[in-house]
């Protein structure tokens, strides 16, 4: 997001008589994993009087880390914000988090007082009943896998594991910048621990840059994709996105992934495609 | 639902400019296990040109019992239907579905083509990438639980648990009849596996009938389930409802449990409960 952009387009859209209410900032975005600015669309959300809400469904788990927490600063100014433990963190699907910054809110929105589901004559305190305060009121204790992780690995294995990924990242990002058939789409380092990328094989690096070249490489993800999942060793995703023609997407959120594999992979989308 | 009063409660709207849009008929209700005259509700709605609901969340088990099936006639008009599997026929919790009769609306009206997540250029038939026809995308695939359970129990073992579990609200229900220190909230048989009572201590039924009784008897249900909590051995729900004072509502959805077990739990209310 483009806090400048975000300015203007509350200011146009107030001058029309529109009335903006809230701004949703993202955290990791799912394709680039890129982080919006949160400290200035804070700013501005404060200004105008917006609530903020900010989607760190996939950033979110990098607040475990000293060294990455940086990524997510001014999340503490949001009135909302949304974290899925299940992609980062490697809790097990399903694991959705939404935090709100002012207290009884959710009870105020959410609950029907259903006296036929929650008796308020019980003997122990009725406020360990959650159901009135969720969204959606009966539920998979899916927090409790969160919870037993936590107290388990602590915050320290958390870190540890979430800077483990980001460094897998790092490492195929640097693997892929030396190399001339495999081209970054980005040619910044990654925020997040997704990396995206073309393969390009010796036939599409001799096609001249243009449509022709962009209609070959759009086709080369796919195939190789599809023979991964006839051969069961590997599997990454791609897409198309805006201008650009499908490139694989590696995201790295399994603590157990490996340098080697890293390497591996490399070598079989090679295998895989250089005769595309 | 009382179809008559549907019926004038639509036309009423009508003559006011409102438009209705759909009607939701219950198939087993949370408290008494009531079932809703689907056939006649159907009618209304066509008559009126309404989108017909059911919420079979609770009873929709009921259709896999020939016996009791019966119950649900005319679910077959509806236009949509919510079935929870996880409620009466024993799915781990969470296993929710929606059923639409109209092929491809789901997906007409939930598709986002977000070409990040699915690729329409696979190698394999993409209408199996179900993300784009469900209201969440991404979740759990819970109904796989369900799909193995059948697998394992077939249609008949099915009909057996439902079967079981009614039998069992039968016999409670009989039992209850019988006695003169229980009293049912309703005379007739249960329709689904909840059975509605009240507990009469000696001292409840010395109170002569009304308001001090009342007061007396709403305060017996939630006393007896604080003890049992605290000992440990049994444990059933009670609410009031309108103008009902707290009952106990006994609902048979585990096929394990038998008669032995519903002796058990009356000797236990009635040891727990006796003196207050």
């Amino acid at each position: 997001m483009i806090s400048s952009e975000l300015n203007s387009s509350i200011e146009e859209a107030k001058s029309k008589g529109l009335v903006p209410f809230y701004v949703n900032a993202t955290a990791g975005t799912t394709v680039y994993g890129a982080f919006d600015p949160l400290h200035k669309i804070a700013d501005i959300c404060e200004h105008h009087g917006l609530w903020m809400h900010v989607d760190a469904a996939w950033g979110g788990g990098l607040l475990l880390s000293n060294k990455h927490r940086v990524k997510l600063h001014g999340i503490e100014r949001a009135h909302s914000v949304t974290w899925n433990p299940h992609k980062m963190m490697g809790v097990p699907l399903q694991c959705s988090t939404i935090l709100v910054k002012r207290k009884g809110l959710l009870q105020q929105c959410n609950q029907l007082c259903a006296e036929y589901l929650f008796q308020p004559d019980k003997h122990y305190e009725v406020s360990y009943d959650t159901g009135d305060k969720s969204i959606q009121c009966g539920r998979h204790v899916d927090i409790f896998k969160l919870w037993l992780m936590w107290k388990a690995k602590g915050s320290e294995g958390f870190e540890s594991q979430v800077n483990h990924c980001l460094e897998n990242a790092e490492y195929l990002y640097y693997k892929l910048k030396r190399r001339t058939d495999f081209q970054l789409v980005f040619k910044g380092k990654p925020e997040h621990s997704n990396v995206c990328f073309w393969y390009l094989p010796k036939r599409v690096q001799n096609i001249p840059l243009g449509p022709e070249r962009e209609k070959e490489l759009h086709m080369v993800a796919p195939k190789i994709k599809t023979k991964m999942m006839e051969e069961g060793f590997t599997m990454i995703g791609y897409q198309p996105l805006e201008d650009k023609v499908n490139f694989f997407r590696c995201v790295f959120s399994n603590p157990a992934t490996q340098r080697e594999d890293v390497d591996f992979l490399l070598d079989e989308i090679v295998r895989l495609g250089c005769e595309l």
